[in-house]
């Protein structure tokens, strides 16, 4: 995988989906069934939260309006510039279950105001913002860093931190700029393209 | 539009949603704000049911597990072979409003039991020949295109029509074939990539 378990790229619930959603496929079964399964085990095992109803219907940026497993919680998506595309930078590990038993109230305090604040706005402004200003207030994103990066940000739109993953979101033509900006501040980022689509399933060929 | 209104591709639907997702992003509003009053416009208009819900978190093959406007309604997807394509017939106009008023009845207590039985096992096999019965039960697939279409079937994985859409599921590369051999009998074919994706939402660049 072109990403690591534990930075905050949400793959264990990926892998987690992926194999229920597999499993599903091959007993017949819906795949609303394998999705509710894969969100019950990132629960359970405390690593993840929203991610696997997010990966399922999600796509583009998406906004995680009503908690829950796919079909019970709701997703909704946030409208972005068509050429947009995210720049990270992966800053160490940190797994789920260890900042959920350190954050867990700062974080559903924080975010519950946040999340309340985005949904009345729900744009591209406000959404590059407040996830900076979120990721500040709960600690991902600290002043050190911040100075850093800080001669880089002009290539960007706007960066923030989830977990231990440095986001800038920018657009196809400006991304080497900003790559070349942050590989000469010691940094090592990679480029992603957004995804529009959530959970794709493909089975055999029938014929 | 490369389709018609009326024939039965979801255009309606399609095109008040797009309105409405519009009118939603400019005002800053929810996306799925929009959504919701596209859907209770088709319902008010009698012109579609689910086909919003469908278009804006569809994707592939899609299937419409509890009814409702996006965000209530719940809709799930059929795996299917990844280089699947639709090859379609326009068989002419049958606007929905006037649909619902001749079929209504028969379409609801038909729709029912084969949702039921899809759902069941909501694999691409069943829906391949669920939805060919489905289609000759209510009316749509009459004995007369059956025979006149008859010696297309062998490339394809299976045909059905949904309202007056004749529809064919084949692979990229036999598409050509049976386009050739639609044309043989008189029909206008086209065909048509599916989408994995739902309703995609863009802005203008912000810088």
């Amino acid at each position: 995988s072109p990403v690591d378990l534990g930075v905050g790229y949400g793959l264990s619930a990926a892998l987690t989906l992926g194999a229920a959603l597999g499993a599903a496929a091959l007993a017949g079964r819906p795949m609303l069934e394998g999705a509710r399964l894969a969100h019950a085990i990132e629960v359970r095992l405390g690593t993840g939260l929203g991610d696997v109803a997010a990966e399922y219907y999600g796509g583009g940026i998406e906004m995680r309006v009503r908690p829950g497993a796919p079909g019970v919680g709701l997703v909704d998506r946030i409208p972005h510039p068509r050429d947009l595309v995210a720049v990270a930078v992966d800053l160490g590990r940190y797994p789920t279950d260890r900042m959920l038993a350190e954050l867990r109230d700062r974080l559903a305090a924080a975010g519950d105001r946040y999340m309340e604040e985005l949904m009345r706005e729900p744009t591209y402004e406000r959404f590059a913002s407040l996830s900076r200003e979120f990721s500040r207030e709960v600690g991902f994103l600290g002043g050190d860093l911040e100075g850093r990066i800080g001669a880089c940000a002009r290539y960007a739109d706007t960066y923030y931190a989830k977990k231990r993953v440095l986001l800038f979101l920018t657009y196809r033509d400006e991304a080497e700029a900003l790559a070349e900006c942050l590989r000469g501040v010691g940094l090592a980022p990679r480029g992603f393209a957004l995804s529009e689509a959530g959970a794709k399933i493909f089975t055999d060929r029938r014929r």
